[in-house]
């Protein structure tokens, strides 16, 4: 038995001070004086918070996206997840046009089984929408996946609105979530060619081809559709926009339930100055939905507070800048899409939210509503008895700065170079095994499939 | 000079009792009190509202719709509009696939002059936008229509979103105003399938193949549309249904202002009850949008009295039951889509809303308002000097019932049979003209072509 | 001891069947079964509606009104009230420029002492705000009057901005209560001459020159100096339109308690097409504010089902058509302002609320809010043990018409001549002592001063 | 042709890394990259933001306030404004009782025609409502002034509420905008007769005087009176409190569209607290209205960043502290109203709203939005081909402090004194021609009159 000695448990209904003990891959005891006699390794974790491992719902790992390969695989990835504090990560296997979900989730655990230093679920994106996709969804969901994707936008991966409606009502029955990447495919194409067309090739073409109109509508017509299939439990990613924000806020308030909210710390740190930068560095900052306006940022920042966001994952889609983004050099539409993020999210988060969200708050949107909203819970996101022994033992008062120098995610740059942080993954478990310790990984792979 | 002597004038600022002169077309004396030794003519109207002709800003006369031509012809119309206390028609010129702009415009000419007892006036409806139809937006412009239309559905009509948008700038120039059919058709087209595969052939399946979300989506991505080109000004057609409603409400609360509204009388006092009449009865409210819920019906009717809406127009599009409706027999998609409405829209309204609207409601919603709206006011609309002499003289006392049996309308059926009125067009003038007394027309055809 | 057999007691918390017992001018009994035996007196009310007697709280008696003198004097006045069922009146005392209040006040109960059928209190109508009208203040409060009102339109009533927020701060320490007539008179003058210029004499000018907005606007600049002042304690009387509805809906949002609100019948039955009747009819209808839109009327009438309204009262000032309104023929400026209704209220809005109100909405609206608002409460206003023994004794099902040829207003017409009603005040008590049976005075003058 | 090269263009629709070229006095060439070979001149602008130059759309320069001739003339002020990055000042012409409105213009024309460093326009204010002034309206719009006010307070230069109407009516054929000074006159009268009376002489009896009611009811009554107008165009200048704030959010609301808001940096940054600086140094913030409570500035801090607030300009005002301001020593109601901001604004508003708003909201808030309110639009308030050569490269790095010492106001003071700028106007061009460089003045007096 590993006991966690005196830190601050954090828990749903509160702070506690307190010891924790895992065995077995399992949580065992939680609260309360464990004594040193009863264990076989006593850490004192005295002034840390310890958290349930923190859970990132949205990563691309080793991935083809249609413009190149990520840079991460799930090895790098998980490594780097780990070493920041996450314990979990639910990545995207995604089907491609002409093959099946099956294939695909095969694929997909070709790619990760034996590799991972922290757990990893599957969300299953669905680009053929066809009667063989459609019969195969109860094997998929028997396999332990039990949220999905679908595109507004991208050529190669979008489903139109009867379609997209269609897949609402299939996963009704299974009790599944359809995560839905808003933004509206035909306007953002139209804008695209607009922009080229007028002499802007760098990376700034790219947000104003992107407008806040083009997410919102799209989260409009999403909803709408979700509506129309009997209040269907659908989840907005990467949510970006005041006005997309307003589109949510309205819908909830006409009685819509089943809407969950996802956010990412790109859109709550950065803005589209950042496209500006000299050389081909705004290209780093190329991802979609791009950066926002200021006051964009200000309205997701206030939602967070507010408890608005239900998530806040990180859309780690990672490129080198040399090798891979520059290949847009000319024409942005060419950069691949994504950045890296799975690393730094807990202390991005910690650090710029520290005069508005405390342990508690940093607690559900960085674990347990993942788990909650993604069917993990309470086996994740949470310290109970009987839980996998995925825990952070966070160190509030450590102080340290993000670089690509010291990163562990596997790509050339990040877009928080410089960053300073306060608090950092001090003790990182991943079932019940120490897989980081002060932002370095230890070596081990402890990581295991999370069937849900 | 034509003295109309002793009647409640309806204005603007209220209600005064006074004459009213004509003379050349024009109204050239409003209130007080005139000799008779100055008029050629003098009617006593004592007891009676004097509106400014109303005005009908949606008709779809003479027209092919992609399934049959409609029963009434511009001369049939008219007549029919002017019984009822309509003086003037918008109509629906419409461009084909392949058809330019200035043909479709030269086309409902050639159908309209000479023949009308009311006046008309032209939108331009845009199927075809191309290079082309964009040249000769300013020569349309020009010849006097400063309104168009593009559709979301019917797939012989319909738009993208990207070409909507194009549409929107292009108008803004020419301070255009575009009418949008706010319909999602690709939704549409899938639940009609279904409707019709699972066995229901029959009137009923339409509003089943056509609900409320199909509407709403269509009108949020409208006015995000509008939104990106600018604040665009827009005019929701036939609004039907309470969440299309509450939609246009949240972008006017956030700050859009560029938002008009339509709605028709069959929204306002049927309900999708109709479609089960016995026989094939329900195919005589098959139009697009359909008949909807009594929670809609009296969403929409409160929307009226507190001033969401601002013209209540028929979308009168008439098409036999027998030999045109009952085509669709066996195949509810089949129905020609479209009913009657011309004649009968001043007195529904008037006898339907008698205890929430007064005669100068009465006046912003089937007169005022459309000359605003639509760039004829101040000589439409109102009675003021110097305005073209259309003039409904209105008995409040009248009682009368609806039948086709003896409406005017060119159909053999009408959606409102046995209907009692409170009210009636007593006198109705164009230009100056006497073209109906009592419901019946005179014969003349005073109608001219209003160029705005 | 006088007791009321068998009734359907109305009480705050309830309906309750059972006895009421009254002796010395005071109820001593409220509900189970008294014993024959113990009574003086027995009258069997089975199947009524037992009431507290209804308040008006807003009537104008005896009192030259800068125009012309009231038709009705105190005796006659509340001898018409008592029939219809209301046992108090709050009438507006008035002090004339160059008079004091205790001029005023000594002049008010000089033409209502001894003569009435109900009983009086008196608000102080405040027209000569000066250094001696505020050191009277105390002394006026002291003679039993806590409510005062003041006027923002009639060029030799009203009082600046800096006036009435004078008025509201001296009131403060005495508990008072400021009743204000909110129309705007420098617009009203403005319109007026206006209206009249061009040409419009007759009655129908009068709303013409009154639009909503004079209305609305002065209640907005009362609820701020209100609160500029403290949230000074007011009450907007007579409100009359769905503008001035939502100023206060605003300023309640914004956080201001004090805020009462009172209307009358007229506003809640009658609509600015009365103002057409042929002749000089609509001169019965002259008052102020005037009758409004059928849309105003809505608003109102939903306000009051919704709970936004605090009292219904009449405004009650009575000037006979032949004689007196028809000084005005030719200048509606000079038609004395007002109309008759002390008699009628209560049938008028049970009869009209049949659908929307029973009998508790009816006791708060009639008779508990205005004992409450007006500091009478339980003395009036309740059935208790203590309290006065006014009581109404309503039958729900006798049904009437009202006529001026049967009214006992002294007055020679109604504003709802022919109206049917559904209900009437059976056996009306004030002080104990029966004043009227079924419409019909007693002849008693039962009636005495309350001072609060 | 002069080219600024590599800059941060900021245009509506996004940022965008570009050339720009300027010739004859116009911009010629937005974007892309454009051969030194083909320019006269060419700097290298990198790293630098371009606007189009800013717009203060309130300022009074060489103006009789009724108090004291202002601090700045023409000249000077305009040559402060080109320093902070000001490329146009919309000036208030002002008529004084007893002079005509042409007089006012050409009397303006002869103070400001050569002498001006920026370009300026006039708006025309209205303090002699008479027959004259409404005949000659026509000639002052057709003289390009298209934009007027009216106040409600200060006894020389308020209009009653029928005037306030009749202005409106008048200036609607004209498409006119009315710029209104919300405060209400007879409540500060009185207020500030009250406080000087209880003994507070010094310049924080200002504030005392002037409660933020003050603002909120005349902005009320103004809506109303727009409302009445028929939806008249008014433009809100200087809002200054949560209740002004509120009460336009509810007319909004309520369905009224055209309500243009304006606030000053003063009102974003400083509250009431500064009246209390020791000696006499609380008379630098005298202005009307005053300084107000920091929760009215978060309030209106907020609003910025929602978008409820259309433009920032300053109500530039100034007066010297020694032998102006310091003449109301003993009596704060003598204090000379006003102080100076032309040449601050620009960095003042980028400093502060750092971190919420961003280059396109400072285009928007700055210049694009004064002129699209104020009829200058695309001639002003844009970089497009075709407009004019109005240019301000901004360098958003460059640190410096505001001081009297360094400024170019003509005036002993500034109510920013060692506020700590991040960003400063790098180079400013008017017409074409460089007018100011790193907050110098060049000498160059390029600024032409603005018919719009």
């Amino acid at each position: 038995m590993k006991v966690l000695k005196g830190g601050t448990l954090v828990l749903p209904q509160g702070l506690v001070v307190g010891d924790l003990a895992m065995e077995g891959g399992k949580i065992v005891r939680v609260g309360g004086t464990i004594s040193p006699a009863e264990a076989d390794e006593v850490t004192d974790v005295t002034g840390c918070w310890v958290f349930p491992g923190f859970i990132d719902a949205h990563t691309h790992m080793q991935c083809w996206t249609g413009m190149d390969w990520t840079a991460d695989s799930f090895e790098t990835g998980t490594r780097a997840a780990a070493c920041g504090g996450t314990t979990t990560i639910v990545d995207y296997a995604t089907q491609d046009k002409g093959m099946t979900m099956p294939q695909a989730l095969e694929e997909w655990h070709r790619r990760a089984d034996g590799t991972c230093a922290a757990n990893y679920a599957f969300h299953m994106a669905i680009a053929d929408w066809s009667d063989q996709t459609r019969a195969d969804l109860a094997a998929i969901r028997q396999a332990g996946v039990s949220s999905f994707k679908t595109y507004f936008a991208y050529d190669h991966l979008r489903l139109d609105d009867a379609q997209t409606l269609e897949v609402l009502e299939a996963l009704a029955p299974l009790g599944g979530t359809l995560c839905v990447h808003c933004e509206n495919g035909t306007l953002v194409n139209e804008l695209q060619r607009r922009v080229f067309e007028s002499g802007v090739t760098g990376p700034e073409g790219h947000p104003m081809s992107r407008p806040d109109v083009c997410e919102a509508e799209a989260i409009s017509r999403l909803l709408m559709i979700a509506h129309l299939a009997g209040d269907a439990r659908v989840n907005v990613v990467h949510l970006s926009t005041k006005l997309g924000l307003e589109v949510i806020r309205a819908a909830k308030e006409r009685g819509q339930r089943n809407i969950f909210v996802e956010t990412c710390p790109q859109y709550l740190l950065l803005d589209e100055t950042r496209y500006l930068e000299p050389g081909f560095e705004g290209a780093k900052y190329v991802m979609s939905p791009p950066l926002r306006k200021a006051t964009d940022r200000a309205a997701l920042r206030r939602a967070v507070v507010e408890g608005e966001i239900d998530t806040i994952s990180t859309d780690h889609c990672s490129f080198n800048l040399h090798g891979q983004k520059d290949r847009g050099m000319g024409d942005f539409r060419k950069i691949p899409n994504g950045g890296p993020g799975v690393e730094h999210r807990p202390a991005l988060i910690a650090t710029s939210f520290a005069d508005a969200l405390g342990p508690r708050e940093l607690l559900a949107l960085l674990s347990e509503n993942q788990a909650r909203v993604f069917g993990m819970f309470p086996r994740k996101g949470i310290l109970a008895v009987g839980s996998d022994a995925d825990v952070c033992v966070w160190d509030p008062a450590q102080e340290w700065t993000i670089s690509a120098a010291t990163q562990h995610q596997n790509v050339d740059y990040t877009t928080y170079e410089g960053f300073q942080c306060k608090g950092r993954a001090h003790l990182v478990y991943v079932n019940g095994e120490l897989a980081a310790r002060d932002g370095e990984p230890t070596g081990a792979k402890p990581g295991t499939y999370v069937a849900r």
